[in-house]
C-alpha cells in the first residue's frame, strides 16, 4: 500500500492525478434539467461513486430519489472525534448558448492557468477536493482525523426538489454534528473566505381582475378601473416613496439588525461598493436609507417584482382598458424572517390595498427557502477559519451574500445543524455562463485547507 | 321621368327597392383592412358611384387616395341656399371570429325586424339613407333644397389615414358651410339623437431602461433601480390616489367645464346610469370626484393605460431584476385641450417624476384626433333638431360620447367647418362584433329626417 510521510506531501505529489480526474468528471455532460441527460446524469454519479471508493471512503452507494440520484459514502471510525457532512452537487447547469464557448464546455481546456468547462466552478471542482482531503489522511494515516459522511446530490441546479423528502426520510443516515458545503467562493487567493450567510427565498404572483374582458376606453375609460392602474398602485405601494425601503406592513419585524461587528465586518471587506458596481454593470448603486449597498445586500431584506404584464404589448395603438394585470414578485430574506409568514404579510398588503370591487388573488410562487446565517462564533466556523489561515496565511473575511442557497436552510433545518460555506471557486468564474472557469491555484489549494479543517475539526 | 307628389310619397313607395339596394350593398365585402379585399373595396367604391349616379348626383367620381378610393357626387343648383357637405365611409370590420355569426356576415338576412350583416349599422346604411333623401327630393322635384356634396371615404376602419391629406389637396372640391356625418346612433325610435360631442384622442409609449441587462435579485436586489418599480410608480403618479382624476400637471388646463344646460342635458338623458353599467359589464361604475359617471364620460378627459410589460411572463420563478419596462397610455381628450399639447405634458410629468439615473423616453403614438363638440346654438344643429321633432314626433336629445370619431375634429380643423352627427344606427348594434344588426323600422326614419333636415337648411 502506497504510504507517504504526511498528507501534504501527498496532495503534492497526486496533482497530475487529480487533474485527470477533474478533466474526467467535467468531460460527463451531468445536466440536470434536461430528461435526454438522464443517462449522463447516472453516469457522472457512478463515476463519482467509485472515486469515493478509490479515496478509501466507506459504504459508498448511489441512492435513489424521486429525481437524480445522490451519491452517499462514509469514513465513521474516529471514535471521539464529531461528525461532518461534507455537501456538494454533481450535476451542472446547460451550456447554450453554445456558440459562446471558445472551447467546448465538455472538452474541458487547461489554458492561462485555468480549467474552462462546464461545471469547472460550480462545483465538480469543489467536489473532488474534498475526497481528495479524505484520500490524503486515509491513504497516509489509514484514517481520518473527524468521522465523515458525503452527500453529493444530482439535483441543485434544478433547484434540489427531491432532497428535503430524501433527508427527511433518511435522518439516520446522515446525522451529524454539522455540515460544510463546498458550494462556495473565495474572493481571491489573497483573501480568504467564508460566505457566513445568504438569503432565504419566497415569492408571489399577483393576479388582478377587474372586468370580464377588456373594455372600450372610448366607452369605459374614467368610470371602471383599469387592472393596470390596479396593479401599479400595488406595486408602488410596496415600497417608500424613492427608496428601496419596503412599506409592506410587518416585513421587517423578524429582521435581525447586524450588530456592529456585522457592520464592521461588511465595510472592512474587499468587495468595496465601486467594485461591485461595476462588476453588476450599472451607472449608480442605490441602497435602503441608513444601509450602504454593501450592507444592503449583506443585511437587508429586499422584494423585487421579476415581471408584469396586462393589456396591448403589440406595436401601434388599441384604446383598450385592460381587464386583467399580472406580476411576479420575489423577496430575498434575512434571518429570522419566515418565508410562509413573509407571503402572508404580502397577501395582506395587498388585501389592503386593494380598492373594493376588484377581484385580486395572490398566489405563492414555489421555491421557498430560509434565510442561513452562521452563528458567528460557532466552533466549526472557528476550525474552517483556523484552516484558512493556517494554508492560505491571512485571517479569512466572512461575507454574506444576497443570493440564496437553499439547501443551508434545508440542512439546519432537517438535520439541526449548522452549516459552513467553505469552497474554491472564484466570484467571477462566468458560472452558469459561457466559458465558465475555475482558477486551478485557487482550486488546489483547497483539499490542504480541507484536510487541515478535518484536523481542527477533530481537535474540537 | 317617374315623378310622385312629393318626397315622403316616393320615399314610401320604394321601400322595396331600397331594401335590394342595400342587401346589394352589403353582400360585397369591403373589408379595408386587409390586404387581400383591395378588390372587393373598389368593387363597393363603384357600386356605390353607380348608386349616386342613379339617386340624381352629378359630378359622381371614384376618387384615388394614397389608399383605398374616395366616392364623390354633388348637386350644386341651390343658388342661395348654403352647401352641406354628407360624410360616411363605405369600408367595414374584418368579420372573425366568424364562427359566432348566426348567419353569414356578407349574405345578409332579414329576421325579427332586423338586417344581419357586417356594414349594416356600421354603416353601410347610414350612407345609402343620406342617397336615398337627396334622390326623393330630385326625382319628386327635380332640385334640392340645399347644395350637397357627398364624400364617402373606404379607410375609416382602419383610422382614415389618407383622408387628411386628400382634403387638404381637395379643398375647393369639398368646400362647404356645413357637414353632417351620418356615423352615428339613435339612442331608440323613441329618443331622438344628436351626438354633439365626442373625444380626441392622444397616446404614448414609455420604454423605461436602468440596466444594460436583466440583473440577478441575489446580487443586485434593493440596490439598483428595477425597471418595473420605477415604471409602476410613474403609472401610479398619473392620477390621484384612489381616483380617476387625472394628476397631471396642467392636464385639465384647457378643459372647458360642462355649463349647467350641459349637465341637466346629461342628467335628462335616457342613458342611466345603471343601464350604463350593465352593458359595460362590471359590477360597478367609479368616476372623478364632483362628476356622475355619465359626466365623466362625456365631459371629462381620461387618461388610461392600455398595456404594460417587463421582465419575466413565464410560468413558475425567475429572480431577475428586469432592466426594461414598457407602457403604452392613451387620452381621451375634450374641449379645448389639443392632442400634441397634452403628450408634452405627459413628456413633463414622466420626467419630473422619473428617478435621477434612470433612462426614460417617452414616444407619441400614432393617431391624434381634435375632441369635437357642435357649438349648442348652431343652425345647422336646430335645423337637424328641427328635422328629426318633424319626423321622429319628439324632441331630440343631445348627447356627447367618450370615443374618437377623428373625422369630425379632421372636417372642423381642414374645412373650418361644424359637423352634425345623424345617424339611424341603434347603440347596441354589435357593430365590430359578430352578428352586427340594423334595427330595419329606424333605418327607415332616416331618409326622412335627412329629406327634412335639407328643407331646414335650405331655409336658413
Amino acid at each position: 500500500m502506497f504510504r507517504l510521510e504526511d498528507w501534504k506531501s501527498f496532495l503534492a505529489a497526486n496533482q497530475d492525478r487529480f487533474l485527470s480526474d477533474f478533466i474526467e468528471f467535467l468531460s460527463i455532460p451531468s445536466l440536470s434539467t434536461l430528461p435526454e441527460y438522464r443517462d449522463e446524469v447516472n453516469r457522472a454519479a457512478e463515476w463519482l461513486a467509485s472515486r469515493m471508493k478509490s479515496a478509501g471512503l466507506e459504504n459508498v452507494e448511489v441512492l435513489e430519489t424521486a429525481g437524480h440520484p445522490v451519491v452517499y459514502g462514509d469514513w465513521l471510525h474516529a471514535d471521539d472525534a464529531p461528525t461532518l457532512l461534507l455537501y456538494g452537487h454533481y450535476d451542472v447547469q446547460p451550456a447554450d448558448p453554445l456558440e459562446l464557448w471558445k472551447t467546448p464546455p465538455f472538452e474541458p481546456d487547461n489554458r492561462d492557468g485555468r480549467i474552462y468547462a462546464r461545471g469547472a466552478s460550480d462545483m465538480k471542482g469543489n467536489v473532488l477536493l474534498m475526497l481528495q482531503a479524505c484520500e490524503a489522511h486515509l491513504t497516509t494515516t489509514g484514517k481520518l482525523p473527524v468521522n465523515v459522511k458525503l452527500l453529493i446530490e444530482g439535483e441543485e441546479e434544478i433547484g434540489s426538489p427531491s432532497l428535503p423528502y430524501w433527508l427527511a426520510n433518511h435522518q439516520d443516515k446522515v446525522s451529524c454534528d454539522f455540515a460544510a458545503s463546498s458550494d462556495s467562493s473565495q474572493i481571491g487567493q489573497q483573501s480568504p473566505t467564508i460566505i457566513v450567510g445568504a438569503k432565504g427565498l419566497c415569492g408571489i404572483q399577483i393576479d388582478v381582475k377587474t372586468a370580464a374582458s377588456d373594455l372600450h376606453s372610448g366607452i369605459a375609460g374614467g368610470i371602471v378601473y383599469n387592472a393596470l392602474h390596479v396593479l401599479s398602485g400595488l406595486i408602488a405601494s410596496m415600497h417608500h416613496a424613492e427608496t428601496t425601503r419596503v412599506s409592506v406592513q410587518g416585513f421587517y419585524d423578524d429582521v435581525i439588525m447586524p450588530a456592529f461587528e456585522d457592520r464592521e465586518m461588511c465595510a472592512l471587506s474587499p468587495l468595496n461598493a465601486n467594485v461591485f458596481r461595476q462588476s453588476i454593470g450599472v451607472s449608480q448603486l442605490i441602497s435602503e436609507p441608513d444601509f450602504t449597498p454593501l450592507e444592503s445586500t449583506w443585511f437587508r431584506p429586499t422584494l423585487e417584482v421579476n415581471g408584469m404584464w396586462g393589456g396591448f404589448q403589440g406595436a401601434g395603438i388599441k384604446t383598450i382598458i385592460p381587464c386583467e394585470a399580472h406580476a411576479k414578485i420575489t423577496c430575498r430574506l434575512v434571518a429570522n424572517q419566515q418565508p410562509k409568514n413573509i407571503i402572508e404579510k404580502l397577501k395582506e398588503h395587498v388585501r389592503e390595498h386593494t380598492p373594493a370591487g376588484v377581484e385580486v388573488s395572490v398566489s405563492p410562487l414555489s421555491g421557498l427557502a430560509d434565510p442561513y446565517v452562521v452563528p458567528s462564533h460557532h466552533p466549526a466556523l472557528q476550525a474552517a477559519d483556523a484552516a484558512l489561515q493556517d494554508e492560505m496565511g491571512s485571517a479569512p473575511v466572512h461575507i454574506r451574500m444576497g443570493a440564496t442557497v437553499p439547501v443551508l436552510g434545508m440542512l439546519k433545518d432537517l438535520l439541526g445543524v449548522e452549516v459552513i460555506s467553505l469552497g474554491f471557486s472564484g466570484i467571477s468564474d462566468n458560472i452558469h455562463a459561457p466559458n465558465e472557469f475555475v482558477d486551478l491555484a485557487l482550486y488546489k489549494l483547497g483539499p490542504y485547507v480541507y484536510a487541515r479543517f478535518f484536523e481542527h475539526l477533530g481537535s474540537l
